[in-house]
């Protein structure tokens, strides 16, 4: 423990090209440790891999309910989406029942990562709007919340109700008090936790009551993997593929969550170096150790041991996860 | 020594988010180590950063001199470009002077990283070519030395004739045998090396002979930073901001080279994790720590020490070269 763990490896012809060190936690819901690769106690930004906890207070509030807000949002609040049509339009639709504009929102724009859109939007010669954003869903619920609570515009202050609820929320469901806190890329405040805190909180929400905040964002999850994340994502691919068995969510700089419920267990992975490929990588080969996912699943191989090819389709190596990340430590 | 060094951090408010290790080092002409990060012998793909040693067989042969080639020839043959207009261009002429059209070369098609020529496909609806490829400089060159030997058309194989006259001047350059090879991005062989080998052949580039084939190939990069990567990109930058004292190249999977005429050296470094991101914080910082770039310099400051910023430009941190990059270890 300690030093963080090689979990995926890039090779080229026969040798080794790239690695990528990692730390990973399983946790139970009474909170206890029960697997970790790596250290439990690195301080981390889980960045938008925490949006389930930040649409604690939308539900808890009685928000989402006086909203009449469905598991379809949920699933939006909770996405780092593609910003296909999908996602982007009921988006548009909750702004507007709520009787505000994309000037609304706080998020900044970027263009789709969605392919259809993002090439509809520069053939237009249009420029993306802040709904566009992949946090876009996670906003409209903050706004709710500003509604409800007949609170300021700029909801993305520290100081802000919003976010003083979000902090409350988070650090009950780590169980612990977060060190501070960073700007996230959609300017939202993001609170930093340790590892095992933050595996802590998805193992609360693996357990959670019957018709808890918590058990309706994981079932909205769930029931909406398309919403989360869109078509080709790691996310949306994988929770497919879990089929019911895991609500997952991925966060900038390599970060990757997982929530089981039928084992009440959390999981929390940090890639030292903020690398995607690598975060899915080690996810999907914990979700194989844990046996939520059969290891020649299409989609688990598609992860843990995917051919590379370069431009003309031609197989130029491998990524795998590594031998000890395909057992418990 | 041997293990990988943490080279560049990516902080977040006042909290370390993410770090890149790596192994870089410093050679002399004689082939002699003068400084080392982690581990000089680690075996290493340099991708792209090889470009100036796979063109060194067209200007050996005559090929270069019996076609014409000019400065911005060799400067595209050892290009990873934007696929801007004054990269694809000059490239779509080559294979024109050389009665050949597009379908000849084997580098595969991607859209140009370049915005305004990716967003002129996207709008015409067209798809890219291999030109816009950004190795189809280096292609091109391949190509000339094929039709200067009458060779046959599938130039990326590793027994044609281009291929084996490449590994021969990468081993005499390197002054070692390469244990193997892989297959590069744009389908050409990419021979694997010692890191400490990379750096003898970027140092031999750096003392050559005037009027050799490394020395125009120097000359040619230095006096066409725009065309070996494009606006905006570190090699482009840097180079410019060396002001001549430096040749650079970078390669996939965080690789980088420098090529120091006036002090007799090479640089070769890899991250171990293949993050562009880390590479250029830490050549960046090289240059820097070896004199051939002020500290102060806003280049230099733009990827040792960089404000990271968000969708809306909120500053949410900095990008920043290690202590331990700062100073020769």
């Amino acid at each position: 423990m300690g030093e963080p763990v090689v979990m995926a490896e890039i090779w080229r012809g026969d040798l080794l090209e790239s690695c990528h060190r990692g730390h990973a936690v399983v946790m139970d819901a009474r909170g206890g440790l029960v697997a970790a690769w790596g250290d439990p106690t690195q301080i981390v930004y889980p960045r938008s891999s925490a949006k389930m906890v930040q649409a604690l207070p939308l539900l808890r509030s009685g928000a989402a309910k006086a909203h009449g807000l469905g598991a379809k949002h949920l699933a939006l609040a909770c996405a780092s989406h593609n910003g296909a049509a999908i996602h982007t339009e009921p988006v548009r639709d909750w702004l507007t029942d709520l009787g505000l504009a994309d000037d609304d929102l706080r998020c900044g724009a970027h263009l789709p990562k969605d392919r259809t859109a993002k090439e509809a939007l520069i053939r237009a010669g249009d420029r993306p709007c802040q709904f566009h954003n992949n946090c876009s869903g996670k906003h409209a619920g903050f706004l709710t919340l500003v509604r409800h609570l007949g609170a300021g515009p700029e909801y993305i202050e520290i100081d802000h109700p919003v976010q003083a609820a979000v902090r409350a929320a988070f650090e009950e469901a780590c169980d612990e008090t977060s060190p501070g806190f960073g700007i996230d890329g959609c300017s939202a405040p993001n609170f930093a936790i340790s590892l095992a805190g933050m595996g802590r909180a998805m193992a609360g929400f693996a357990d959670a009551r019957e018709d808890s905040a918590e058990d309706q964002l994981v079932k909205a999850m769930i029931a909406h993997p398309d919403l989360v994340a869109g078509e080709g994502r790691a996310c949306t691919r994988l929770m497919r593929a879990c089929v019911g068995q895991a609500a997952l969510k991925t966060g900038a700089e390599a970060f990757f969550v997982a929530i089981l419920p039928e084992k009440g267990l959390g999981v929390a992975l940090k890639i030292e170096d903020g690398s995607t490929r690598a975060a899915e990588c080690a996810i999907a080969a914990i979700l194989v150790t844990l046996g939520v996912l059969p290891a020649d699943h299409p989609e688990a191989l598609a992860f843990t041991d995917a051919p590379t090819t370069n431009w003309r389709g031609v197989q130029t190596g491998w990524m795998r996860a590594t031998d000890v990340m395909r057992q418990m430590p």
